[in-house]
């Protein structure tokens, strides 16, 4: 990880009050979450959602955030932290909030935690949901919504595949070459793919993610579905924990953070995203 | 109808093919289908179609659409004929046509047809979804794709009102001012909502729209399911015949053409759209 604030963040003191926030965004036009420190002129959400909350606390906010999310990538449950002195009911966190917000952005929740609450480092688990069109043709109703291959797929052979992939794994086999991680060994809880071979739709939840994982694990089930890759090529190549043979990265646009998971006893938890958003 | 160089389109000459274009497209940046006369700076679908087949053609392409919509509203499955003395294979005109298209833009299938064929006047029915999101926060992940109320729906009172559309009907009391349509007597086959509360889906076929029927419509329905109209008052309003006492239209976002019916000899048909598009 790099020189971050966020591990260095205080609890508030007296006189301010923590939140947690849901929302939700369509990346399409973001350069990813996190602020920029150079001015590239490049829009995060990040920043969006720190001016909005700016304008309803009427002093400066500092959000955390559950998963930082890279350019492109979408979010239906993301969750954030912000400390405040301002004095304001929850609806001015959803609806005032969500006034200064431009459209791709909304807050849907808004609660008081306790100052020890901290989004990211009490994140047990998080959900991940990659969805992808096989179509001859590309769908403009779906741009910027799904990740497109237009080869058809066989679907029992990646669900084959993805089944490898629950349990404790080294996965450097679908990390990407700038991950910051300190280990490359995660857990996934479950792998599952549901929907049509048009359009899949691959749940992931695991404890934590590398980065490009989620994408990377796509684009291998995409090999393993054209038959570029056997099912027994997929197992070699989650055992050879190296990118040197692995299939390249899948485009951010069908990619999904769906939730987050707290211990209870935050009272923070991200309902599951009802099937119609898709 | 305004005068219009689409009624006086004689049957090509010999030396040139007729051909059926099956297209979809997201409406959101788009001023509508039809090309406009004045030069004000806004695109519409007809113009990044027209401009695409001629860089296929190496001629200029007048295309003659099935179904023309609105500023906003989007199609999975619109009709055009166009004639050209270009001989090109059917692939040129999907694959080649579909790398001059913006992404918002797609032809999905070409087919030579009869130069007899008629895009417009050979249809002999129209299909629309109207997609509507109900829910206290508006959703970025569906901007553009959805109209959205803010209140809770009864769906079962609004499916009553729905069911009294079908039929041969004097629609004017869901007829846009401008609307240019020689008669107000329309014909629907059938009325069907489909969903969750939530995420309401209305699909209306009939042999032919008036100006903005399928957003007044719904705009209605809106009324009854949240209790601004009952049934019987629907009824009345529908018997009206005036856009007088009628609720406001619905925005375009939530509008969909998704499928044109042409008499079988052509042997053009629209296939049923594929429910996961939504």
């Amino acid at each position: 990880m790099p020189a971050d604030t966020e591990l260095s963040s205080p609890p508030p003191s007296a006189g301010t009050q923590r939140w947690a926030l849901m929302l939700a965004y369509n990346g399409k036009g973001f350069h990813g979450w996190q602020k920029q420190k150079q001015a590239d002129g490049l829009v995060t959400v990040q920043e969006v959602l720190e001016y909005a909350l700016g304008q309803i606390a009427g002093e400066r906010i500092h959000t955390v955030v559950a998963g930082r999310t890279d350019a492109g990538v979408h979010a239906a449950a993301q969750v954030v932290h912000f400390d405040t002195t301002a004095d304001r009911p929850a609806q001015a966190w959803v609806r005032g909030v969500n006034t200064h917000l431009p459209k791709e952005v909304a807050v849907w929740h808004a609660q008081p935690v306790d100052p020890r609450f901290h989004a990211r480092f009490d994140a047990f688990g998080r959900r991940y949901r990659y969805v992808l069109l096989s179509a001859s043709v590309r769908n403009p109703l779906l741009a910027g919504r799904v990740g497109w291959v237009c080869r058809p797929l066989n679907m029992e052979k990646m669900r084959q595949a993805a089944a490898m992939l629950v349990g404790e794994h080294d996965f450097s086999s679908f990390r990407a070459a700038e991950c910051q991680a300190k280990s490359p060994v995660k857990t996934l809880y479950s792998a599952s793919l549901s929907g049509t071979p048009e359009l899949m739709k691959l749940d992931l939840h695991g404890n934590a993610f590398l980065h490009h994982m989620v994408r990377n694990i796509m684009g291998a089930l995409v090999y393993v579905g054209d038959g570029r890759l056997s099912v027994p090529g997929f197992a070699d190549l989650m055992a050879a924990r190296s990118r040197k043979h692995a299939p390249p990265t899948l485009m951010p646009d069908g990619l999904y953070l769906t939730g987050v998971d707290y211990p209870p006893e935050w009272g923070v938890a991200t309902p599951p995203v009802p099937e119609w958003l898709w």
